[in-house]
Parts: structure tokens; C-alpha cells; sequence
């Protein structure tokens, strides 16, 4: 039976673009004497043990990111960024990740073997040292997993003359591997970046850069005498199981092909079992790319492991993978501005590469794909190693890796509030993101607009909306606190101070309450919403008329509306999580304070320059305006814009104190006096909550505060509090807050 | 210290009317002979321990209906009114209760006393038999307490010259008690209600009907030497606990007066904690009304009452109770149609609510309570009793309180999906509140627009909103069950059948995916939207046009979109609550069956006459109306409204089978086979939910259904699934739902 011109004959509906992804980088440490750091690996990445995104490689120093499996290359590529910029963030500020697959200059002893508790893969790393020298366990790559759809394969099978989907598939990723092998030195001659070795590396120093010394025979590959056929998966598995039972290799995952199957941990299972995926171990890291790997790349193999499946598969196999180990051993070695020899037949892969997206109708992006190969193949310097060989100075490409580590590292610490690839999600959301990714807790955004996610760690699962969203609330306890009259009446029942006032569902109704509220302080408001639309405030009491006007616009709002007391003093947010009060809150409306010399406007200007503003949310804070409620209320100062304030001088800028009109945060945790924390603290434990922002009016912060006196009254609960306001603030040290929430979430992993 | 003409002196705008109300009404439960029931206190009541609203009073068989303390008579009223329906629904369905205060006609021996748990509470009902006679136990009538709302007192407090608020609370409530005892005939007059006792009750027989009998020295009253001094709180506390020490009274509770202080268990705290309200307790029962006293009379009393207060208080107060007494008694012993004595006074009284209603400008609503009583007190055939004597027959009121308890327990029985009283919220959360009044669990309604109820077993409290959204569900379960998306990853993650698709949030992106669903049966729907807008069904495949026709129609109702496969078959609602699927439903589009005789137009006027069929889900099924959709329906049919079908021919009058527009709904709880209930409950408990509607459709239900091989496909779960539906239904037994819920929140209180 054979698997050959299946594509050809395949529907153009077919879901050619059907895979998943997985892909793993590995890379050193850095120190900021630019040595391989000698720390240990990150006490903020959680347990090794069981990390499913951030572990070590051979050494200590060399972490390893590795994806979950993504459906398409651009979410590989989006959530590899996010581990990476994790990473980096839970390094010691002064180090940084090596860009290049090769090390920085090095000695044996600088490598040290990853501390993991598992006693046998210490053995192992171990051993792989003793047998291949540890200084070349520190060169690093990125590995490729991909799996086949299975609405491809299946379609796929269904047009085959195979009666078993096993051993269809079996037969389709064998072809894929032989023709892997074939062609590998197809992406060797693109994306090679091994192009020379520091100083001591190898004991004779090569006489000019190569295209890829890792994955030429001076690189990371089996003694000889370890061969194995890829002809028929039964040569396969009797190969592997001969070269561990003789000890030529130590265990079967010690075979280093340039692809390896996957699915089992034993090959012999691949024969009754199937083989599930494919992983691509040639990848160099690429030092120009934060992630090592370009979308483009990651597009260019997948059209390029298509174009495999398309083309016919060897007659001789194991002749054919001989002469081609060879050729891709010559192009690795090779100058990287070399052309490539003549054995090297570019046309049929790019034919079939052409065919492909002919064929099926991928389009432009995967044509300019192939266009962009094509003037690789006539251009050697426009190849990976072409361009890097372009930054070797004093035989060295010490300085580049510095350089490009560097900014890699700047890169990743900018915006630290958010989590890069994932800024259209809430910052709360973002920042729980990092946090589970930090501590190894397995994450899947199951909505992304919805802000939903699954988290989990073994059979424990937990799902979150909107940063604290959670299984920790009972479900009517937030619906309560949604509703101002009932969270009142509940505070109120045990015993909290709330506004006195009452609900209306008439304006008749709301009309004979006024000779209680005559001459006092009162806030008539409408009942549900939230924005501040409807309200209206008497500091001094209300006429009739004014009463009556006020109620029509409340009423305008909502068909209830609740008329209370006004109560004068500063409002404050207490963010409560499970009986604690975690963080305070001062929020303060948009201003400029004078210096003497800039006008109003620049003074604006200037605070804007603040990394942490920007617009919709997207920033901690927001960017101020000057428009025409500001100027206004400007003009009610005696000022304009062009004002010249003296030093020490503050502008209000609006009436309202909200972060959204530019606003600032201040963290008062630490100043606020413990009895009020602790009152916040048992209004949200009396309501039931888990989590709860607590809004009090505290009138004079310097008085004490109890439940018997409590010196402030409580005017809102919130049930699904803004976090990150609290974490970067205008001014204050901030407090993070989504660690606690995951801590409380995977008690079992987290410690504190 | 005087405590007289603060009212006179308080200004126009106090709130008068601020009080709380709490009524206690008894009466005995008769069988279908027309006597009074010997069966014990029904089961469904629960347990008397704790029963806040129903308990037994001395008799086995007389109920004592007791409200929570409501802030108005009306809201009063309307729980008393939930009270006594629950009471009757829970006895069995041909017991009913006896609509007047003298008993029927009975025997000692019919008079058994109530087995209450407790040993003390049966023998001093057993002590209380032998000193007065069982049958003179029977009596029933309705005690009126009251308190003076906090706001009142405190104002009233702030312009009198007391110095102690608890002195003041005293005398207020010493004051008011002294004049309702000094004008109580005023009372007897109009509300007397007690007019002759049936053969036997009395030795001797009286000789002609009076106004009441109860509220005489005929009545249920303390020994001649139980005298009580009213003139001070000293003399009341002294007096009281001499006649208990010297053994006149057994408890301080037999003092029979027409008020009783209440607040404190012993007469003498009250010296030192204070009266807390006042109990009324000369009202007979109304045999009239069905709650046994009428909204008019309960604001006639109150307004009654604040005249007392208006009115100085008398000077020689034991004198001129003692002819007050005597007044009383002579009052209530004449005959209903006598005019009233020249010693009674009515002007006096009359003219002190005139000024309370003018001073506080009450308005119209009061005015005209006054003017009924004027009149009444002109014509004594207005009177209660006068009225009530117009119904004796034969020397008996038994026809008459047959007839009248029979209209009663009819009342009561008519619509019983739903309480009355509490129309205006959602039928489910009638249910649940009925439920919970019949087992003794303590309700508060929080906040009636939002259905949110407050429910209680001495410190433990549950909320809940919507009738099942409680503290049984974690917030995020419900919040995943309104994502459509979220919910189909996590049950297909479980292995669970769910429609395939894709989401989208671009046109474009949607297009691209025609190629996989070109000739496929597909849904095409917005993401979040839940009432059938934005839907497209293509059940033979869709053309690209139409795709994209059906794809923009999706686009104007959200910014997602999903396309799905169209699953055929039925759709059935389960209702799965802890992990068990309690009901299933199956909605049928609103329809008629011919008969060979009617038109169509007939048949739905008669399909309408179901008492279950209402309007705006204020019943559980809904009117089919015959407008243009329904018509248009029978168009495509061949018919018109006047077609006659043949018997047995069926007619759809909609496409869609909502309840809301005429559908049918169908309890097939019992036909359905276990293998898809317990899908539907393994489904929900997948998804974590405690409460849960899960849709299935169903091409074939008489195959079995297993998880391996489910037979049908889940299409959507609901996280506040109506429940009322399934228990009043169109067809089949219904299941009552909200009884379970209560069950599963007060586990300690109800056993099943």
C-alpha cells in the first residue's frame, strides 16, 4: 500500500493547515559579568518537579521553556513569548538569557548539572557528560512537535486504500520522518545559526564560521556506531532496543536523530500503539528573534513538512537518509555565504512547496513565504547564518550575545503590568496569566473575551473569570453584593454602618419621604447601575423643587432608586480576600502640581510621559486629557491651560477621582490604620465573600476605627474588584495581589 | 413628668405611622363532617419545635397562624395572607379551617390537647383544661401586636421632658395601654364577632345573639379575684406576680388582659429593660375575610390606637378601668342591632382620630376609615356582629361557617402554582417561598425585584435569588454556563457529546471555514444571545450566499458568532440538582387537536380555559394567541381559524415551542430512560453545577443512552433553570422541584 501522491489526489477543502504545536527552547543564564550564571535555578519558578512550562535542561543554568500544545504556530509562538517573558522576569534583575545555540566563552567547570530531585535523571545528565563532555551539553536548541490534525488525518485515511487508521498513520508520520531527513539540510542551509565556537569549546579551533556546527557531526550527535534505520518502523524499533541493550546508548531517549517520534516513551509501542507526533530537533536558536524562532520560520517548516508529505518518498531509504546525513553535514559546515553544492536539489522542494499552496489555496502570506526561501537559496547572506556571520568581531560573537541579550532583557521588563501577546485580555487577567505560568500551574484560556480560564495542576482544576472570578465565592454571595439594597440590608443586619436611606419605586412614594430628609445631607441615586449616572448630591439639603428634579433623573436611570444620607469624607477601596484585608487604596482625581516653571499644560504633558498611563484600560493608569470638562473645571480655579502654577501648587483637573479619566492610584496599605483594615475585613467576612473591595467614607483616617465606633461608613461592596490598580501604582509600593488569589487557588503548590 | 399632649406638640411631619405590626391567628381545623378534626398537626408542616409561622395553639387542632413583625398592616396582611394558604394547602385536602371565633358545635371529648414535644407546654395546657374547661379553649381570635417605630419614639422623646429614653418608652407604653383598656368597647362595638355558642357550649343558653361572647365575662377570662392594677408599671409587676405566687395564675402568661406588655419573658424586666410593644388580643375572627380581620380594620385600630395617645390619659386610672370594664362587658353582651349606651362615649374618640388624621395630614384613606366607623356607630347593622347575625338559621351559625370555610379553602386552592399575595415575583420563587413557610423556615424577601430571598434556621442563613441560585453553586460554574463556548470545551474535555463548530469573531475567519461545513446541516448563531435571535438553521447544507447572509445576521447580535452542526432531533430540558436528574420536560410548540367539531379559533378559546394558562409567566403556561405568526403558521398548513379538523388532527399554531408563546409542556420524567438522566446529571456534575438545566436533543429516546454511546448531543446548559415548569405542566404528573432545593439548603430541618 502506499501513502505517496495522497495529497495530490485530496480535495482543495481539505484542511491542509490542520496540526498542533509544541515547541521547546532551551538557553543559559547569564550573569552580569556576562559568564553563565552560577545561581540556582529561580526559587520564583516554583517546583521543578513537576513545571510544565519553565524547567532545567542538561545544567543548572540552562532553563528549558517549553509549550503546552497550540493549535496553530501563532498561538505556539504567543504563548512561548509568554513563558519567555515570564522567564526572564523571575531571573535575578541582573541576568539575562543567552541568545545564541552556541555558549558564551566557558569551562567545563562552569557547567553545572541541573539540581533536580529526581535522582535518575541526575544520573543520566551525568553520564551524558562523562560520555560526550559537558561543555557541549551547553549548546542550546529550539525542538519543533508538531502532530498531524485529525481532521486531516482522518480525511486523509478516508481517501487511502488503508484499512487501519493505525497503520495509516503510522505509515504517513514514518514518511514524514524519512523525508525529514532527506531534506533536513534544506532548513540547515536557512535557519543554521551555529556559525562558530568561543574560545576552549573545541580543542582545535575551526578554521572559518559554518553554517550550524550543532547539527553538523562536530555537534551533538551519537557516537557512529549508533545507527539507526528508518526504512520500516520495525528496523526502527529493533535498531534503538540493539544500541540500548549493547549500551551504546544509555536509555532510548539518548538517540539523537534530527527527528525523533513521539507519543511513548518506549518505540516499541509505536508498533501497536501508534506514533502520536513528530519532534524536529535541528532548530539553532535565533539570536535576532526574542523567542529564538520567527512566525515566518515556524510557517516556512510547516509548508515545508506539507511539501514532504507531497513529494514521493525514497526507494532506498536507508541509502538515501546516508547520502543525505552526508550532504547536510557539508552544508553545516560549509562558509555561511557559500552557495549551495550542486547535490543540494532546491527546485523539488520548492516545487512541492509551490504545490502546495497552489493545490490547496493557502494564499498570499504562504506564497511570500516561499518567495522569501527563494532569495535565500540565491542570496547566502540573506540566511540566518549569512546574517550572523555579519556580527563576529575579534573572532568573537561575545559582543552581539551580550548586545542582543540585553535587550531582550529590556524588552521583557518593559510594561511589566501586562503580559506581552496577551494585551487584549484585562491587566487583572494578564497578571494572574504570569502568575500561573511563574509556578508552573498548567493555564488554558478557555474564552479570551470573556476573560475565562482554566487552570490546574493534576486532576485539581479551577476556573477563573475576570483575575477572581472563582470556586472560592458561592454563587449567590456576588449576586448579593451586585444589588445595593440587599448587600445593605445584610451589613446593616449584622451590624455594619451603612448610609440610612430608603428605596422608592415611585416618585409618589419617594415624594412623602421628604419631610425626613428636608434639611439633611442626602444622595438621591438610582438603584443598579454603577457609573455615576443619575446622581445627584445635596451637601446642604434639598429644596422641594430640587428634590423633585433630582428624583426625576434618578428615575430616568433605573425604575428603583434609593434616597440616603450623605456621608462627607474620603472614600477609600479595601481589597479584602478571604477575611484580609490585602491592600488600600486612595484614589485621587486628576491634577498637575505646579513647579514654577511649565505651564498647566506641560505639566501634563509631563505626568503623561508616565510608562504606566495609557488608554482603555490597557495601562495601570490612564492618560490625561485636556479637553473640555478639564478645562472647565480649570476655569473654575481661575486657571487655563497656559497657567503657570507655583511650586507646590495643585490644578484639579476633575470632579471625579476614577483612574479612567486620569486619575491617581495611591497605595496607602501601609499607613492605613489596622482597625479600619480590619473592619473591611469582617464587613466582607459577614457578607460571605472570599473576595470583596470594600469602599468606605472615612472622614478623618487619623481617628481610630472599630465595629463598636466605627468612624466610617461603608457605602459599597464590590464582588469582582480591579487588582491590578492596587499592584501599579501613581504612587506607593503597590501590592501584588494576583499571587495571593493563585495561592489560595493551589494551596498544594504554592507555599505562601 | 406628663406624657400627654406630645402628640398635639409634635410637628406635622413626624412620621406617625412609623410601627411595626405582628398578627397571631388561631383557628380550628374541621373535617368533611363538619366537625372539628381529629387527625393530628399535618406532617407537612414540619416540626412545631421552631415553626416561626405555624404552630398549634391549645387544641391538637387549632392552628395558630403567626406573622413575622412587618413594617406595615399591609404587610401584615399580605404574610398572614401566604400564612394562612399555606396552612390550608397542608391540611389534608378535605380538612378546612372554621371561619369563626365560637367553635361548632362540639363535644369535650373532640377537644384533644395539642401534643406538642415539649412536657412543660402539655401540662400547662393540661392544667389550663381543667380550671376553664376544655371546650372554652376552643374559642379562637386574632391578637394584634404593635410597636411604635424607633424613628417615632425617638422624635416623640426628643420633645418631651424626659431625661431616660427608657422611662419614656415606659410610660408611652403604659399610657396607651390604660386607654385601650379605658375605650376597648369601642372595639367590641364594631369588631365583636363572637354572637351566640352552639348548642352545649354554654350550660345554660343564652336568650338572645350578643356581639361577643370571647371578649365578655362569658369569655376566656382570669378568676374575679385576678386583679390587675394598670396604674403604674410598679403596680402591674406586683400585682402579677402576687396572684402567680399565691397560685391564682399557674404562669404570668395566664393573665388574660386585653393587652399584655410584651417584650420580656417576666413582667418585672420590663423596669429595667423596657416595654417593648403591646399585644391586643380582644379581636375575634372576621368571618368575612379570609385572613379573619380586613385591611380596614387593621388602619382603623392603628389610627385608633395613635388616638389614645393623642388623648390625655385618665386620672384615676384602676377607677376608671373598672368602669371601662364594665362598660366593655355590658357592650358586648347586648345585642348586635342595640344602639350603644349613653355612657359610651364615641365622640370623644371620634373627634381624637380627626385631629390625629388633620394634625398629620393622613389624607383621604384615613378620612374615610373615620367616616365608615361614624357610620357604624350610627347603624349597629354595620357592625361585624350585626352583620354576622343576619346568618344565624335555625339557633346556629353552622351553615354559615360551613359555607364560608368552604369558599375559603377554595380560595385557598385556586391557583396553586403560585402565592398569593406575592404575584408580582417569579412563580419558582412563590413556590419556594410557600415551601419555606410550610416547613418553618424563616423568609425574608430582600428585595422583591430581584427575587433575592433571605431564608433561616436560627443561625444559619441562606440566600437565595431566582428561587435556585444559592450558596450550593461556586460563582464560576454559573458564569461558565453562560459562555456557550466555555461550557461545550469543558464538557467535551470530559468526553461529554457536544455539537462540533467553530467560533469566530471575523466575517473573513468564518468564510474560510465554509470548505469544512459546505454540504453539512448547520447552525449559524451569535455566541451569547439566549431568545432565538440571530439564528439560521440549514438542515440540507448552506449555499455561500446564504452562509454569508447567515453569518451577518449573527454579526448584528454580537460580536462573535458560532457555527455549528445542526444536531436533529428532540430537545428535552433536564433538571439535574446535586448530582440527580429530578424532571424532564418536553416543550411541544403551541398547538390544537381537532375534534370534527370545533374551528380552530374555538378550540384555542377552549385550550385557553386552562387555569394554568395566564399571561406575562405569571402562570405556568401561557395564553396561544391567534395573530398573524399563529395564522401565518396555519396558512402554510392549508388552514384558516375557522377550519374544522378532524378528530385527532393536530394544527401548529408557532415554529417554536417556547412555553412563553403557547407551548405545551410535557412531564416525561417517568417515561425517560435512566441512561439519559443520568447523562444529563453526570454532565452537570462534570461541569461542577449544582443546579442545572441541561438540553439535550434526542434523535430517538427509545434507544438507550450510556456515555460510551450517548445517542444524543448536548446543546446547552443553564445555570437558573425555571423550575415552576416542571411542576404545573400541560401534561403528565409534574415534579415538584423547590421543595428539594429547600430540602438540600436546610438539611438539618427537612429529612427528605
Amino acid at each position: 500500500m502506499n501513502i505517496n501522491q495522497l495529497l495530490q489526489q485530496a480535495p482543495k477543502t481539505l484542511p491542509i493547515l490542520d496540526a498542533t504545536f509544541g515547541l521547546e527552547r532551551e538557553s543559559l543564564r547569564m550573569n552580569k559579568e556576562n559568564r553563565i550564571a552560577q545561581t540556582p535555578h529561580p526559587k520564583s519558578l516554583g517546583s521543578r518537579n513537576f513545571h510544565p512550562y519553565i524547567q532545567t535542561d542538561y545544567s543548572e543554568s540552562q532553563l528549558e521553556l517549553i509549550t503546552p500544545i497550540s493549535p496553530s504556530t501563532r498561538e505556539a509562538r504567543r504563548v512561548l513569548g509568554a513563558i519567555t517573558e515570564v522567564a526572564y522576569r523571575s531571573l535575578e534583575q541582573d541576568e539575562y538569557l543567552w541568545p545564541l545555540s552556541m555558549p558564551p566563552y566557558a569551562k567545563e567547570e562552569d557547567i553545572r548539572i541541573a539540581q533536580l530531585e529526581d535522582v535518575h535523571e541526575y544520573r543520566y545528565r551525568k553520564g551524558l557528560g562523562q560520555r560526550y563532555g559537558k561543555l557541549l551539553q551547553a549548546m542550546s536548541g529550539i525542538h519543533y512537535n508538531m502532530e498531524l490534525g485529525s481532521k486531516l488525518v482522518n480525511q486523509l485515511f478516508g481517501i487511502s486504500q488503508y484499512d487501519s487508521p493505525l497503520e495509516f498513520t503510522n505509515k504517513l508520520y514514518l514518511k514524514l520522518a524519512q523525508q525529514f531527513l532527506r531534506y533536513r539540510w534544506f532548513l540547515t542551509y536557512l535557519y543554521g545559526a551555529s556559525v562558530m565556537a568561543e574560545k576552549g569549546f573545541f580543542k582545535e579551533e575551526l578554521h572559518h564560521p559554518v553554517r550550524s556546527l550543532r547539527t553538523s557531526s562536530l555537534g551533538y550527535v551519537n557516537a557512529t556506531e549508533v545507527q539507526v534505520s528508518f526504512a520500516s518502523l520495525e528496523t526502527y524499533v529493533r535498531d534503538i532496543e540493539h544500541h540500548v541493550a549493547t549500551g551504546a546508548l544509555s536509555a532510548e531517549k539518548e538517540f539523537y536523530s534530527a527527528v525523533r517520534l513521539r507519543g511513548h516513551k518506549h518505540s516499541r509501542d509505536y508498533l501497536t500503539k501508534g506514533i502520536r507526533y513528530l519532534e524536529f530537533r535541528c532548530f539553532d536558536l535565533n539570536p535576532f528573534d526574542f523567542l529564538a524562532i520567527s512566525q515566518e520560520t515556524l510557517d516556512t517548516v510547516h509548508l515545508f513538512i506539507l511539501a514532504l508529505l507531497w513529494m514521493d518518498s525514497p526507494e532506498n531509504v536507508d541509502e538515501t537518509l546516508k547520502a543525505a546525513d552526508e550532504l547536510n553535514n557539508q552544508i553545516a559546515l560549509a562558509h555561511p555565504l557559500n552557495s549551495l553544492p550542486a547535490a543540494a536539489d532546491t527546485h523539488t522542494i520548492l516545487q512541492a512547496m509551490e504545490a502546495v499552496v497552489s493545490h490547496f489555496q493557502l494564499g498570499d502570506y504562504y506564497q511570500d513565504l516561499i518567495g522569501t526561501v527563494q532569495q535565500q537559496v540565491e542570496q547566502p547572506a540573506l540566511t540566518l547564518s549569512g546574517q550572523i556571520v555579519r556580527q563576529i568581531k575579534d573572532q568573537s560573537l561575545h559582543a552581539f550575545g551580550q548586545r542582543q541579550g540585553q535587550n531582550f532583557h529590556n524588552h521583557a521588563w518593559s510594561a511589566p503590568y501586562a503580559l506581552k501577546g496577551y494585551e487584549e485580555m484585562e491587566l487583572s487577567t494578564q497578571l494572574l496569566m504570569f502568575d500561573a505560568i511563574q509556578k508552573g500551574v498548567n493555564l488554558e484560556i478557555l474564552d479570551k473575551d470573556d476573560q475565562f480560564l482554566k487552570l490546574w495542576h493534576k486532576s485539581h482544576v479551577e476556573y477563573v473569570k475576570n483575575g477572581n472570578m472563582t470556586s472560592k465565592d458561592n454563587y449567590v454571595i456576588p449576586l448579593a453584593m451586585a444589588n445595593k439594597t440587599v448587600t445593605k440590608k445584610i451589613l446593616a443586619a449584622a451590624g455594619f454602618p451603612v448610609p440610612a436611606g430608603s428605596e422608592f419605586s415611585s416618585k409618589a412614594e419617594a415624594l412623602r419621604y421628604y419631610g425626613q430628609i428636608e434639611k439633611r445631607a442626602i444622595v438621591v441615586k438610582p438603584k443598579s447601575t454603577n457609573f455615576g449616572l443619575g446622581i445627584s448630591i445635596f451637601q446642604e439639603g434639598a429644596s422641594l423643587t430640587d428634590y423633585e428634579k433630582a428624583l426625576d433623573i434618578a428615575f430616568l436611570e433605573d425604575s428603583q432608586i434609593l434616597v440616603e444620607e450623605f456621608i462627607a469624607g474620603t472614600e477609600y477601596r479595601f481589597f479584602v480576600l478571604d477575611g484580609k484585608c490585602e491592600a488600600v487604596l486612595l484614589r485621587v482625581a486628576a491634577n498637575v502640581v505646579g513647579d514654577g516653571i511649565h505651564t498647566i499644560r506641560e505639566l501634563v504633558e509631563l505626568k503623561n510621559q508616565d510608562p504606566l498611563r495609557g488608554r482603555d484600560h490597557r495601562s495601570p493608569l490612564e492618560i490625561i486629557n485636556l479637553g473640555d470638562i478639564e478645562k472647565l473645571m480649570l476655569d473654575q480655579q481661575g486657571y487655563t491651560p497656559e497657567t503657570i502654577l507655583k511650586a507646590g501648587q495643585k490644578a484639579e483637573l476633575r470632579g471625579n477621582s476614577n483612574i479612567s479619566t486620569g486619575g491617581d492610584s495611591i497605595d496607602v496599605t501601609d499607613q492605613m490604620d489596622e482597625g479600619y483594615k480590619q473592619l473591611a475585613a469582617d464587613m466582607a467576612t459577614a457578607m460571605g465573600a472570599w473576595v470583596c473591595g470594600v469602599d468606605l467614607i472615612i472622614p478623618d483616617p487619623t481617628l481610630p476605627s472599630s465595629k463598636e465606633t466605627p468612624n466610617c461608613t461603608c457605602i459599597e461592596l464590590n464582588f469582582n474588584p480591579s487588582m491590578y490598580m492596587h499592584t501599579y501604582c501613581y504612587q506607593g509600593p503597590g501590592q501584588a495581589l494576583t499571587p495571593k488569589i493563585l495561592a489560595k487557588l493551589f494551596p498544594e503548590i504554592i507555599n505562601k
